[in-house]
């Protein structure tokens, strides 16, 4: 069963995937986004395609194993979770001497999984609540939330677990265009967990801490670099940081191990998507009253409208690189770090190169 | 006749202000938007409320001009623009006899008001033309093109003399959101120029300086402090400011004498707009299809799709201030001068104070 991502923040809808390939859909259509979230569904899809094969044919079940693996990892095949979570299930069911067994082995593979994802992020909470203190104004970039994990999510576990504290705080979302996942899914995420929080547009950061209104921005990252300390997040990201350091805000970014490369040596390596220019020229949404009536969409269905210029072209890099020295900290699951520190303690960390 | 610039980009259209009420009502809606476009419109409009009048009753007349007068003014309570205007063109009335040659003496300061408008911002593209070389990639932030002025603009009119002197750069149109005046307006008015150019994402800029892709920035100015160099401009500007600084590119703000101010002595005293939260949820824009379809819109009726989540609120500051040592220089219509150099140079650019 899988929160149908696609129809957030207009509609929350759970929706199953009955087998292998529907699984291999759902993260394919992005059904189901965010590094931990497509891993541990990955695993799981795994473990489905194993319990669907019917038979005693040991080659024939590997086999089929080799199809399934095939195809969960072109769903995504930039993702590095996805084959992370498989590799891992395929180890895991070594252990087992018959074909059930080996069945049961996957389940457990997928579930360990998918509580290790978990762990890790409750762990980044509890060393990141620290950093949030009574009556701030913390900022956060795109969505690094539970929605992209299995729960608690990397950058919003600090915010968790703070108010777990009992901590009262507030948090502006950075709306994130093109795709706006600030305004729909971290603003939908906090919403549904009751912290006070308020949507603003990208170019605002800026303003709101020269009038100090921002104490501390957190952010979560798509890769970062185990030699170097940087960052790389979605596009926007490196400009936080540098309005951070420029106000003396600190600026940490929420890691779980999983997204730690440890062969890139420069940020310049770090390929950076370019993405359709229509995500730019338009947004998705869904028709509504343009005044009070926000609150009250005329239906749920939603709809593309284009907002620029038809004649003109767009440019989308979907992702930009923070460097080490404009951030404050990592917070990873073992604590948080410096980002040099992490070439330093990088046995501890999973580095096995 | 004024470009209705509510229907840009998706539909140009011309429309009628028949009398001065017309006139007004079309300023009041933003037919009409842009500090020299609306001040030389109020101009026209206060001519056209002279030339309505029948009668010989010079007190009666005088009346009449004070109802045209109050109801200009009220349109946009808060711009400078067409208070000046209307002040210029009541002075102007004074030198006529009788109310024919009165009406006569107002369509002529009107037509001189809007000259002026035009010549300033030439003089401003005069000035900015020698900064664009050959090759440049520009950045600019909202508009401040020939649509918010009579002609030329302010920010753009660098881009347009370069143009004419027959030199080729690239311009980054960083979307400005959330009402996307550079997506909308700027992409549409350099569509229309010819002048080779990108819709970018407001948070996508850090990420173009960070890799060499943007060697000047040219915005405009709603209010620059005569006494200290600061500029406030649309939300966003202060951190296209910052990061240019960081990289060592030179950012510029254009701007005509009328957006001076000479009184204040802090940009922390301007009153910064909190504009409604409506804006920053959504969009506006015509229903398409997301993909190749985003140049074929299914129709041009104008929607607002709600994009955030629904229980979410957000903040919507509408300007902010870049301090002067963060700019370069003004561009003027007197010549290109450092921020500090407005004061001491305050005579010869306007101040009567």
């Amino acid at each position: 069963m899988l929160i149908e991502q696609r129809l957030l923040p207009h509609e929350f809808k759970v929706v199953p995937a009955r087998d292998f390939r529907q699984t291999a859909r759902a993260i394919k259509d992005m059904v189901v986004r965010g590094a931990g979230a497509i891993g541990a569904t990955a695993a799981y899809g795994l473990a489905q395609g194993a319990r669907e094969f019917r038979g005693r044919d040991r080659a024939r079940f590997l086999r089929h194993l080799e199809t399934v693996c095939a195809t969960l990892k072109a769903a995504r095949p930039t993702a590095v979770d996805p084959v992370n979570a498989i590799n891992r299930v395929r180890q895991a069911m070594r252990a087992g001497q018959t074909i059930a067994e080996q069945q049961a082995l996957a389940l457990a593979a997928a579930e360990e999984f998918a509580e290790e994802d978990v762990r890790h992020c409750e762990e980044i909470g509890r060393h990141g609540a620290r950093l949030v203190r009574d009556g701030m104004n913390v900022l956060t970039h795109c969505n690094a939330g539970w929605l992209a994990f299995v729960d608690v999510g990397s950058a919003t576990a600090p915010l968790y677990a703070a108010q777990a504290q009992g901590k009262q705080f507030h948090v502006y979302c950075s709306e994130t265009r093109p795709r706006s996942q600030g305004a729909t899914l971290t603003a939908w995420e906090l919403a549904q967990q009751g912290i006070s929080h308020q949507i603003i547009a990208d170019s605002a950061a800026g303003h709101l801490m020269q009038r100090g209104k921002i104490d501390l921005v957190i952010v979560g990252s798509d890769r970062t670099l185990g030699r170097t300390g940087e960052v790389a997040n979605k596009i926007g990201t490196y400009t936080k940081a540098v309005l951070a350091r420029r106000h003396n805000i600190p600026f940490y970014v929420a890691i779980p191990l999983s997204t730690i490369d440890w062969s890139l040596k420069s940020g310049f390596d770090i390929p950076i998507e370019e993405r359709a220019d229509s995500e730019v020229l338009g947004a998705w949404g869904i028709t509504a009253e343009p005044q009070s009536g926000t609150r009250h969409s005329k239906s749920n269905k939603r709809v593309f409208v284009r907002v620029g210029n038809a004649t003109s072209d767009a440019l989308n890099p979907g992702f930009d690189v923070t460097p080490a020295a404009l951030i404050t900290g990592i917070i990873t699951p073992l604590g948080i770090l410096k980002p040099r520190q992490l070439w330093v303690r990088r046995r501890e960390l999973g580095c096995t190169s």
